[in-house]
């Protein structure tokens, strides 16, 4: 076990190119429709919601929506709208978590709640959520309906179970794993599943590629629960430090406070409760993570969910699609680096 | 014009009981569905929704599905699981209203975000909000989808331009009768459509259930905010004049405005930007709306849209069903006197 986190780089750095080149087409019909239906005649809506769908963001949901489709060659366009879904309820939920955080930054901008304050920001958020479902019907499958209605209250069920846990410092690794499948990897794992409901691939396609957006989900954000220690704040577009301030239960946190001294351990439980915020409690934290590996063991496991996702899609033939779906889940751990 | 609210009784005062018979056997079925599918393993949330939902309330809107059912004489149960999800969906606005109006009190106990704060209230909303197109999702009706889909997105709008106009003195009648329409009376009109679609009744009866439980809607809204000058806070079972306070502009403040002299529109709109706050400009803001007839001419409003609500029922045979659902209309306007 080293100290430090080392890097270690293929000739090429994986990225998400490949991916975005495939669904390029795509995705302009899919930024049509989402700009076409966040709009509203309260003018507030389109204001607040716009202030984040256009600000950037990767589209990273809707993405894998179109990747999937791509790999499974479905010829329609119903998959569309319901990418645009996708990115509606992700965009709620990001409206809801900043005012559940008290998020100052979000994607590099001031979040919502600054600006239009929490009252608008929980409102719009609702609408967004509405919209998705509006979607889901026109396009008129129960089946996709039953996916995202349920994937929905799994991640509402995630995020309060994260709020429970939130300066609980006896959270355990599983409790965490359990919060991140919920609160993040049901909605990547909906967004795959929807291409092959849509595209008639059958049973075998759609549990491959509900699997590969469930680790692949796990993966990026145990990453990102990783990259809040390692980072700085113009890479991560939000405040470097928002989980150790927030006493988050990460897993970083989780491996570094079960291999702490009593020292060490005392410090994290004072740190999670909120009496060890300044910069230097924050180096602190980080030396001791590094320290225990605990940094590079978050790392691992993520490069051993990413490969989960992978392996999932051994069922396809390997074609140009599923080299950028495999190279997404490479990306994933190689934003660490 | 007088000065006072004229009390009006008929001999037998109008009130819900009739229908709360009616449907007994039917909203038992309800409450079960209801309690059964407010569960999770996430602890937090069968507790602070419970808090709400086992919390009283008249369970209104499911009320009116069960009882548009009877007057179908519908034979099925497929509505039960609906109505829950009706109650759900009123729920989750509930607890986002409370997160966005900062309240106090509800239903006569402490609301919810003051128990467990803004994060898990607005979550636990989320959570039924989703757990709501669950069950429409089991029943399987791509057209009480789209209906309910289409009210959440409406309400969501009606709020938000409701938080626009908050403070703001220029608001019209209009402007006011169109929020309303949106944030109340769209639930009351999807939870009556909702019956004659599962009963397959045709488009003249969900035309004509829409429009009675649009129009109920619309009088409840305006006798609820007449109420929130005249009653007291245990009538109420939230704090008296929160509206006041709130600057929320309602049809007594709007009319009592317009028709006030120089010195009582600048009255009017200091207290709306909430510059007179204390018990006596409540006093003086109650006085003002007695002399202007504002009061009056708001339940005189109600009456109307009471009335047309009665009318819409006219193409269905005069039964039992139907004789409740006009006393509700009758309850609607006479909960002000």
């Amino acid at each position: 076990m080293t100290g430090n986190v080392t890097p270690i780089r293929s000739h090429a750095t994986p990225s998400l190119d490949p991916m975005i080149a495939l669904v390029a087409e795509d995705m302009n019909a899919v930024n049509a429709t989402i700009l076409d239906r966040m709009q509203s005649k309260v003018a507030l809506i389109p204001e607040l919601a716009g202030h984040l769908i256009a600000g950037g963001g990767k589209r990273l949901r809707p993405m894998l929506t179109l990747a999937a489709a791509r790999l499974l060659d479905y010829p329609g366009t119903r998959h569309h709208k319901l990418a645009a879904a996708v990115e509606f309820i992700h965009t709620a939920t990001l409206l809801h978590d900043d005012v559940v955080d008290g998020s100052e930054m979000r994607r590099g901008k001031r979040a919502a709640n600054l600006i239009w304050g929490n009252p608008a920001t929980v409102l719009v958020g609702d609408f967004l959520f509405s919209r998705a479902f509006e979607l889901m019907v026109e396009d008129g499958s129960l089946k996709v309906l039953k996916i995202l209605s349920h994937a929905s209250a799994v991640i509402a069920e995630g995020e309060v179970d994260q709020l429970t846990a939130q300066r609980r410092i006896e959270t355990s690794e599983e409790e965490y794993l359990h919060i991140i499948g919920a609160k993040t990897a049901a909605l990547f794992a909906a967004a795959c599943q929807v291409a092959p409901v849509v595209a008639e691939a059958g049973d075998d396609a759609e549990a491959a590629l509900e699997a590969y957006g469930r680790n692949l989900g796990i993966a990026f954000q145990l990453i990102d629960d990783a990259i809040d220690y390692t980072s700085d704040e113009a890479t991560m577009g939000k405040g470097l430090g928002d989980d150790f301030r927030d006493g988050k239960m990460t897993l970083p946190v989780i491996l570094a406070h079960a291999r702490g001294s009593t020292d060490d351990r005392a410090f994290w439980k004072d740190a999670m409760q909120g009496s060890r915020t300044s910069d230097a409690d924050l180096a602190h934290a980080v030396a001791l993570m590094r320290a225990t590996g605990a940094l590079d063991d978050t790392l691992e496991a993520a490069r051993r969910y990413a490969r989960r996702a992978v392996d999932a899609l051994s069922i396809f033939p390997d074609n140009h699609a599923r080299r950028a779906m495999v190279e997404a889940a490479d990306f994933a751990v190689a934003r660490a680096y």
